[in-house]
């Protein structure tokens, strides 16, 4: 017998390792999320999706969840974080470019006025972007942003940049992705400045995040296949590009999509026009103290049209001075 | 000391039910493969980057497969068969577009002169796929894909297209997703004419799906968002574009490539300059009898350069007849 009791022990606390997880009791999933309305939108969306036999349920492969970064994932105050890279870029540069002393956007930029520089509007921005960013191999820039990520500090509060993104928000993709969602981000900003770094940040792979592009072109360098980045616009992936580079690059539309400015507002209306169940949820800066207040009249994450949008047509809208009860994932505020 | 019994035997089920399937003996995964040099190529791959501990050891994420689809996964004699996908849609639209009849490369289509319409080149090619995929939504387009893809056969052996998928390769496809592999097709057709039916053929979903592109443009029309296929060229996704295309969808290196023409030698390249064990292979189509025998002459599916670099190089080629014991999923052969 007393063998027997043995093996019964041995079975149970092999089925214990095999099913124990399943019989936890789910603990909240949303904990930097008070208990206030934006919270509840988002818990009732996935359950409905998700429970079999609900007239909402999606099945694993549909769910495709897509969220913006600059202000959504992470801050984007005083400007967006992408800007400081190249400003950095351009000091770095500059002594290869002596003809940038007096060549605008350049010349402001190199003293250190980023608003004169960008007074070309988004051109003017998306050019420094393109010259920053281009004339080497992919190879080389994932290493240059690498380095930069590791080690730039923001202006004002003098953070690691990665550790300004919204805990609130990580605990909302974890939650995704625990519920069969494949999460991806869609950004203006430059696919492979967040590729190197989102995996670690976000558990976002390369693979799923949208980006703008500049061209590209494959070349042979001494036998040695390298793909260079070349000084040309390639997609811009912003406004009514959203909708357009999600078609190109999932081939399904979002049934859940996030944001915080009028940059996503196309993306929100394609989500919101999909057949089935979906969930439009805005992130409306509110919060000066713990981190910025900016809307309407905003230069970097101008929120307008967007805001009228949501609230005519009843999207959810986080105000994230009352609705998230913790703001960065590294604990601090500004 | 029955209800003791009784409770290991529940106990034993559920432990059978839950641990059941890892202590199976692990079937053949390639029995479409003869047991000849490529199918012991493979295995010896896959073995080695996911032995934990071992040298060539890769991390889930990193474990990234693209595979070429026309000749490699599904045929493509006597011409790949988006083109006849484009002339049934020329003829769907040339009622509309009278003017045709006199014009090339149209008027040689209409007559069934695919080779004529051809002598233009690839650009002649790509030319009349634009104008045959575009001025319609994607929503509108995918409709028309699903119902061609359902109907429509192959004007030789009578097939559905789907029906002439290889076998081996849905084998293939599905050990290495089973040994944790993302796999894509990265294929110089169009990705919005292979996403409706990749994932129930292939169990490849539309965004593991890299393909050429036309423009989009995003509208609203009575208020409904859209996306509208414009007749401009974007993204030519074959030869040098295939890594380019890569690195802007994935933005990480395959570890693994699949493919059967020059059209997919820069892809072999890219692959096999990653710092890492990797695997190249390469479909010969050798098989007269059961399909179709061709390569450095042929006009669909040139195999030249490619199999001089692969022969060279050492990578797998598998000769069809002879490492292949069944060529299309659906049991008949040509």
């Amino acid at each position: 017998m007393k063998q027997d009791t043995r093996s019964t022990t041995i079975v149970f606390t092999l089925c214990i390792l095999a099913l124990g997880v399943s019989t936890a009791r789910a603990a909240d999933p949303l904990p930097s999320w008070n208990d206030t309305a934006p919270k509840k939108d988002v818990i009732a969306f996935v359950e409905r999706v998700t429970t079999p036999g609900s007239r909402d349920f999606v099945p694993v492969p549909e769910r495709i969840a897509t969220c913006d970064n600059d202000g959504t994932l992470w801050a984007e105050q005083p400007l967006p974080f992408q800007l400081f890279f190249t400003l950095d870029r351009v000091k770095a540069l500059a002594p290869q470019h002596p003809e940038w002393k007096d060549k605008e956007p350049f010349a402001s930029l190199l003293r250190g006025d980023v608003k004169n520089a960008l007074a070309g509007g988004e051109k003017a921005m998306y050019e420094i972007l393109m010259y920053t960013h281009a004339g080497v191999t992919t190879d080389e820039f994932e290493g240059i942003v690498v380095s930069w990520i590791a080690t730039a500090r923001h202006p004002e509060t003098g953070k690691l940049y990665t550790e300004m993104v919204y805990q609130p928000m990580l605990e909302l993709l974890a939650y995704l992705q625990a519920n069969g969602f494949k999460t991806f981000i869609v950004s203006g900003g430059g696919a492979e400045f967040m590729r190197p770094w989102t995996e670690k940040v976000y558990g976002i792979p390369p693979e799923q995040v949208i980006g703008s592009t500049i061209r590209e072109e494959y070349a042979l360098r001494d036998g040695i296949p390298v793909i260079v980045r070349l000084p040309e616009l390639g997609f811009i992936n912003d406004k009514d590009g959203k909708p357009v580079g999600i078609q190109q690059h999932i081939g399904r539309r979002p049934i859940a999509s996030f944001g915080n400015t009028d940059g996503d507002l196309q993306m929100m209306q394609w989500t919101a026009a999909g057949k089935g169940a979906h969930l439009c949820l805005y992130i409306h800066h509110t919060d000066a103290d713990r981190e910025w207040a900016y809307d309407r009249k905003s230069l970097a994450g101008k929120f307008d049209r967007g805001l009228d949008e949501a609230l005519a047509r009843g999207w959810t809208v986080v105000d994230m001075k009352n609705d998230w009860n913790k703001i960065f994932a590294c604990g601090k505020t500004k």
